[in-house]
């Protein structure tokens, strides 16, 4: 039987793989609060009968936290293929912003099509399911899965991911394949499917500035003791240069030039930069002023203050010097960056840096280095293909400004490579109240695993 | 009868005079506390009960707070000096703190002598009630109170004074005196007698920057999007300079250089700012590197994040580049500097400094300028010399770095400087658990009244 058949079957079958996808959206997995346990368990035992009955040899494997769902299928030849998702949601708050149930899924009209919405629509279940589907179809036209197939779900994924390393290195051998698939990922402003080939790393650092051995008046003591919150205004202030790069010493090292053909295909993609900006409000690109974009966004680090807090933040005014200065800084690694060579070079200038009577306290983070994917193993521009034939317009290889772990995670633990591929489009409202997933994502996703897995099995 | 006398009668009376501190100490004038606002005024009326039994013509004034309790005395001549002072306290939190009832006060024996503990023993019913106590004794040896006197106290110094300035407005010619004397401040050093001529004025703003519509990701936008805590971290690192000093523009206009007479008494104190800022931690002076210790507490003005915050604050950490940063900046004032112009030149530079895609937003608070007492006043001499008498040793016209509003409001509502004589500690732990007043300050301090009395009446 052909593709085109399995194509068609796909789409026959719609009507029924929105109301799987429904069911899964009714169960409240929400990972991170312990009353929603029994839910986790639930959701991974649909999932794992779901796949048993398209010929998985599927089952929730416990861990300390939520169940893992492994399922082995198909003997064909061509790529083992490894395909993660995850079954878990985040909360609902504030549920008062919700317009229905978060676990009532709704299907919408809303002037840009029909709309699925609930906690999880995109996030990850409408995007796992678009997998399992393709599966289904496959299954039900050709009588065997595709090619050999594992099927890899996390319940942990937003509650920070707490047993996937101990599961990871547990079951290795179980889990190793050729190739990883991770739909959990978008389409390209919206519009454009995309294949992720790299992603930026991260090293974090959150530290505390003492001086003083309690809050004082400012009154009393300003102007003759020292403020924590100027050391650390300072400090901060002077983590960039004018030009919008990053001052510390070696913070460069490691970082390469985008490879021409990569930078050939990002200017292609014409990315409009205004409209990215003016969805949030902002209108000017902030980041080092010599550096397009695309490239401040996916191929250049960074280092971010995300919190600072210290003194007297209520309302009113209480003229304290405070004892003690907080921040939080977060730096995004491309290329070969070591986050522990980054750590080690901000802990080094705070130090070179502090004044008489102020001590630092440093936290014990790690990092994860910039993931790049080996663009020249065929199966990229074989999925990068079969991606632009169903969407009818060219699949991008593109960068990701955010960390994926579970994507360094194989590589680092399993030895094989990601393939990050997925169908969300920026306004699905993930992490947030009224979250959606388009149908026509959802259905043309599906197709689009459809030819995937075609292609490369 | 002569001054001695009456300093006898202070010796015979002190346990009586203890007595009744400890009463007043005993009713919890809470102001700040809604539910205590039945103990403000029975501390209102217990005062004017007392006042009226030395001969005052004293009553509680109503107002749309806690009472102001008002007694005139006296006819005979000299100046005629307005007493103030307050009878109400801070809150106690956290009781679990206190070793005893707050409001049950204890004489105790310490290693360095008896102390009275209990809130307010301090700040400021023992304070207020030397100047009663000396009264008392006067008037008991004499038969009349000394010279031409106003009591005037309040009851909502610890929180705000709201009322303050409409009923001295509305009470003008009332209260007007020749000067007013303040019993609401220190030793110097734990002690030296000390007169405050000379108190900071206080200009403060609170302000946000904003610049994206909502929270991002520092994945998905880090290095494109505008981070206003970097912006704010610039911001606030550019208010000094290298040696200390303030960087806006026109900032020092109306800055004076220390007289050389007031410059050579403050010599003369020999100010041990180690010990001073070894108590709290510090050993080096943090100000303008070419002033003394004392200039930058008390006669140069200061530059002082109170507060600051944005982003996430909480545990662990979330990557997020937030649509928001906060600040509390306060400025300490001297000389002529004008705290209208002051904000004005913070709000330039903000706004000169201030990113494309970025906005600020200031809050309406107003601020204070410095009070210089005119210490040519012949009485300033007259009461050092009495106050040297009675310690032992010469006592300072001091600074005070923070504000005393109400000496600024006397001066600007009535037209009258203010003497500021206290005999508290700095170990006294007022607005803290476990406040003392030493017995040793108390009994001095209502001898040092008694001869200010005779001094300048």
């Amino acid at each position: 039987m052909s593709l085109q058949d399995v194509l068609a079957r796909i789409d026959r079958d719609l009507p029924e793989a929105v109301a799987r996808l429904e069911t899964l959206l009714r169960i409240p997995s929400i990972s991170t609060d312990p009353a929603y346990r029994s839910d986790c368990a639930k959701a991974a035992d649909w999932l794992v009968e779901d796949l048993r009955g398209i010929g998985f040899d599927a089952s929730a494997r416990p861990t300390p936290g939520h169940p893992m769902v492994m399922g082995h299928g198909g003997n064909g030849g061509g790529r083992h293929l490894l395909f993660y998702g995850h079954y878990d949601v985040q909360p609902v708050d504030p549920l008062e912003l919700w317009h229905s149930d978060p676990f009532g899924p709704q299907i919408e009209d809303t002037p840009r099509g029909k709309v699925i919405r609930g906690r999880g629509a995109s996030d990850d279940k409408g995007q796992l399911m678009t997998f399992i589907e393709a599966c289904r179809a496959w299954k039900a036209v050709n009588g065997t899965l595709p090619g050999r197939l594992t099927i890899f779900l996390e319940g942990e994924e937003e509650s920070g991911s707490p047993s996937l390393i101990p599961f990871l290195k547990d079951n290795a051998a179980e889990l190793k394949a050729d190739l990883a698939l991770i739909c959990d990922t978008g389409l390209f402003a919206d519009r454009v499917p995309a294949i992720v080939t790299q992603l930026r790393g991260l090293a974090k650092v959150e530290f505390t500035i003492r001086a003083a051995s309690r809050d004082l008046h400012s009154g009393g003591y300003g102007g003759l003791a020292i403020n924590p919150l100027r050391v650390m205004a300072r400090l901060l202030a002077g983590l960039h240069d004018d030009k919008g790069r990053v001052t510390l010493p070696g913070f460069y090292d490691g970082v390469t030039e985008l490879p021409e053909d990569i930078r050939a295909q990002w200017q292609g993609l014409a990315f409009d930069h205004a409209a990215f900006l003016g969805d949030v409000g902002l209108s000017v690109p902030a980041g080092e002023q010599d550096r397009t974009p695309l490239e401040m966004l996916w191929s250049r680090p960074t280092c971010e203050i995300n919190g600072l807090w210290g003194g007297y933040t209520g309302a009113g005014f209480k003229t304290v010097l405070p004892a003690e200065a907080h921040a939080k800084v977060s730096f995004r690694l491309v290329g070969q960056q070591d986050p522990a060579k980054i750590r080690a070079a901000f802990f080094d200038y705070v130090r070179a840096n502090l004044p008489a009577d102020c001590t630092v306290e440093f936290d014990q983070s790690t990092g994860s280095p910039a993931s790049h994917m080996a663009v020249t193993d065929p199966a990229f521009e074989l999925a990068r293909k079969a991606l632009s034939d169903e969407w009818g317009m060219p699949a991008a290889f593109i960068g990701e400004g955010g960390s994926i772990p579970v994507a360094g995670y194989f590589k680092t633990y399993l030895g094989m490579d990601a393939m990050l591929i997925g169908f969300s489009k920026d306004d699905d409202q993930i992490h947030s109240p009224n979250e959606k997933y388009d149908l026509d994502c959802f259905h043309k996703g599906i197709r689009s695993w459809a030819r995937i897995l075609a292609a490369l099995t």
